[in-house]
């Protein structure tokens, strides 16, 4: 058994190094001697396994299935789409040839599959019958990136990205929500991490959509980070890839298109939404291990057949119940597990030994506020599934207050600049023009971004924040990951 | 709904058009536009994700746990053992520079991870505390290969890796039998597919092992298929790799390390071993679909009520079940629909419409031998259960009656000549010498290869088959995919 003995900084000395030693520490990912690629370590693995099999239903109950397609692009297939080769060119790691021959048309690893899937879906769609189309793959992708951050940039990734076709555009513009929504749902019911829901602007639009859809969350540290996008992409795609059917008027017609990803940045997104200066907070539902008995081996126990006895009870009764569990027996003293299970983020440790033995009792204690309940050994089971309820929603209940509170409405240019001079990032729901060069301008000069136009706006405001003009729409406003 | 209508051409007639018709009518998988690589169509990715989902506690059983590493690898890191570089370096692809920069240490993409896994574990392993160290990753890996055939020979395709490191020889060794013996039986009880499980000669082992151990899968045309593998390294990658902790005398020590891998073309056994001149035949505990529900719909059922309302209780009869289902109440006639559903491979087809409304029945077909049941709708979950459960048993028992009768047992040249005369792809059992050069003679003289030596040799030899040498050891001899 490997203990991890790291020490945490304190999240308000430095976010930077708190963050990375939560992720480090609670063995979720480290970087790896390939350059920009993190490894994914035992709890991270096991977390993105985890919402994987929760996530999969949620997507095949729109009626998807998955598919999976080769990693590598010939540049041939992926250059029929100007948009999208403008927009992933500077990011693509190249294969030039195989078997030391160059090959003519070289390949490159995949940033995303809309471009092999379309080329797919072209000769599977003959008639309006065909339609929809709804696949999906699990899978890795790769953007070059030198400035890396583990979970969040990193040059390798994996994630979920689910393809479709459509016949009607007011149905795939509802899809684009539908799926947009199952995002939500998933952030806040499992992920115990609240998001606004809305649209991007045309800059931060996925390179060759008509419509970008994005779920925003915010970070303790104020920055605002991306969770999952889902893009309609009209038909520009549909017919550089030539995905044609006979229309109901005979003639040929193309279909509308759309794609929507999660990746493994979300990992993120659960670090920091949950966690603190002890180390890593993980919500029940998605956490690897939601439970993990120590017992306490001392001179009393050690050799003690009754105790041995009581703890096979114990673990039977874990086996009985729908807990994820693991067991630490060892003869480590209780000090250093609790240590490392404290930093591993797991919901819910219990304590047993002699103590507990003797008063017929085992100890429960809460990863997220430390409190200390002790219970009554027959009734554990029971204990635990109101405790593992109750974590969970505590933890959604304090990230939404967090959310609402520090989400901060502003009217003009002079409340925004004195707003980021006391607060580096702010997290600002304002009015907004809509116009490009405005946002640029507010990118170029503050750092800032148009994260996006709320979906349930909240407020209404009557000028755009930066320019004076007449809003247009309402703008969440901050720096991002 | 997308039905399926290709016509497979009879497997005496032409195996190899046999084997891929069935493939894609099967949806398994198909060519991609991309050299060498298939794309994995609905069912075949449903079918990896099964076998995933089994075969993963199967790992864990054994003290895994599961981690993610990057596809990429730095060739400096790669290029530290002799001869798996050797062994390794026609089948790379590689990336030769990043961001339009050259890169002083070239990345290839991962054709098996030994090499970075070593270094993690360098840096992991400081004591014998550490170990043993038991790391499993499910991923895709590439392997140039222009002679491509689906599922079995692509560039690129998935496995499971696990990789391991342990103190003592004699642990390692059992380990690496432990591990072949888990593949053992999920090929014979999950996958319904007998294998004889044996070591690897000289020649066949992964390079840069001590010892290679195989499970060896009889296909209906007599080619062998390597069904999965477990390699004992020795201490040559560890040392290799600089992993090494203080050993109970003080000294620095090197562990003893293994990897063991099975992936996706264990589908192409599943495909050949169950399959008819029908299409795909699939057994019950890993078909992604155990049954299928095909509606009947015509001018008595459309729009009656009462037949509306009997099937919404099937229905729920079977999400009752624990059986994996689908459904097909389409108004297309149910011929189409049997053509469909029976070339997927579905074990268990139900067949409902008026007749069986009538009469208070459900019309159950197996797909293994297309026999028809007719029973009481009130028992169909029982019967589907028994069903299922005699449909695995009897794909087993007739896949082990054809490799006990086909294995042949020769003991001379003579013998082997006339056999292969008649026979173009025999599956012997012989007498061996176990010498490299008799093995390459085998190879460039007859295109045959040792396959195995059986851990539990049912037949004595003497005298080695073809150079009459005394017998070292019982070989499985054969033509392999």
């Amino acid at each position: 058994m490997r203990y991890v003995d790291t020490r945490i900084p304190s999240q308000n000395e430095d976010y930077s190094a708190w963050y990375h030693a939560v992720v480090k520490a609670g063995m979720i990912a480290k970087q790896s001697p390939v350059p920009g690629c993190q490894i994914l370590e035992e709890n991270g693995a096991d977390l993105w396994k985890e919402i994987e099999r929760q996530f999969d239903p949620m997507i095949r109950n729109l009626g998807y299935r998955n598919k999976s397609w080769p990693a590598l692009i010939p540049m041939s297939i992926f250059m029929k789409e100007q948009d999208h080769i403008d927009g992933f060119s500077p990011e693509l790691a190249m294969i030039p040839k195989l078997k030391g021959r160059e090959l003519d048309d070289q390949l490159c690893l995949r940033p995303t599959s809309e471009t092999v899937i379309y080329d797919d879906m072209a000769g599977v769609v003959q008639s309006a019958k065909d339609l929809p189309i709804k696949w999906n793959q699990w899978c890795d992708v790769w953007r070059v990136e030198m400035r890396t951050k583990l979970l969040l940039r990193t040059f390798q990734f994996s994630w979920h990205e689910s393809h479709w076709a459509m016949e009607r555009h007011d149905d795939a513009l509802q899809h684009t929500l539908d799926a947009l929504n199952k995002y939500k749902v998933f952030c806040q019911e499992v992920l115990a991490i609240p998001v606004i829901d809305g649209e991007k602007s045309e800059r931060e639009r996925f390179a060759g959509a008509d419509k970008t859809f994005t779920i925003e969350a915010r970070m303790p540290d104020g920055k605002a980070l991306q969770a999952g996008t889902s893009h309609l992409m009209g038909k520009g795609f549909a017919d550089a890839y030539g995905i044609s059917f006979a229309g109901r008027d005979g003639e040929p017609c193309s279909p509308f298109t759309g794609s929507w990803g999660m990746s493994t940045r979300i990992m993120g997104a659960i670090v920091m939404t949950h966690s603190d200066d002890r180390g890593l907070v993980l919500p029940p539902r998605i956490s690897p291990y939601q439970v993990v008995l120590m017992v306490v081996q001392d001179s009393q126990t050690q050799d003690c057949s009754a105790f041995q006895k009581k703890v096979q009870d114990i673990k039977q009764a874990l086996e009985k119940s729908s807990a994820r569990f693991t067991i630490d027996d060892t003869d480590e003293r209780l000090g250093k597990k609790q240590f490392h299970w404290e930093k591993q983020g797991v919901p819910i440790r219990i304590v047993y030994g002699a103590n507990e033995m003797q008063d017929g009792t085992v100890t429960l204690i809460r990863r997220d506020t430390g409190a200390k309940l002790v219970v009554a050994e027959h009734s554990l089971q029971e204990e635990l599934q109101t405790l593992l309820i109750e974590i969970q929603k505590d933890l959604l209940s304090k990230a939404s207050k967090r959310l609402s509170q520090e989400t901060v409405s502003i009217s003009t240019l002079k409340d925004f600049e004195t707003a980021i001079e006391s607060q580096e990032n702010g997290f600002f729901s304002v009015g907004w023009c809509d116009e490009v060069e405005a946002e640029l301008h507010l990118k170029e000069r503050y750092g800032y971004t148009i994260r996006c136009y709320p979906l349930n706006p909240e407020t209404s405001f009557s000028r755009c924040f930066l320019t004076g003009k007449p809003s247009k729409t309402q703008a969440i406003v901050a720096k991002a990951y």
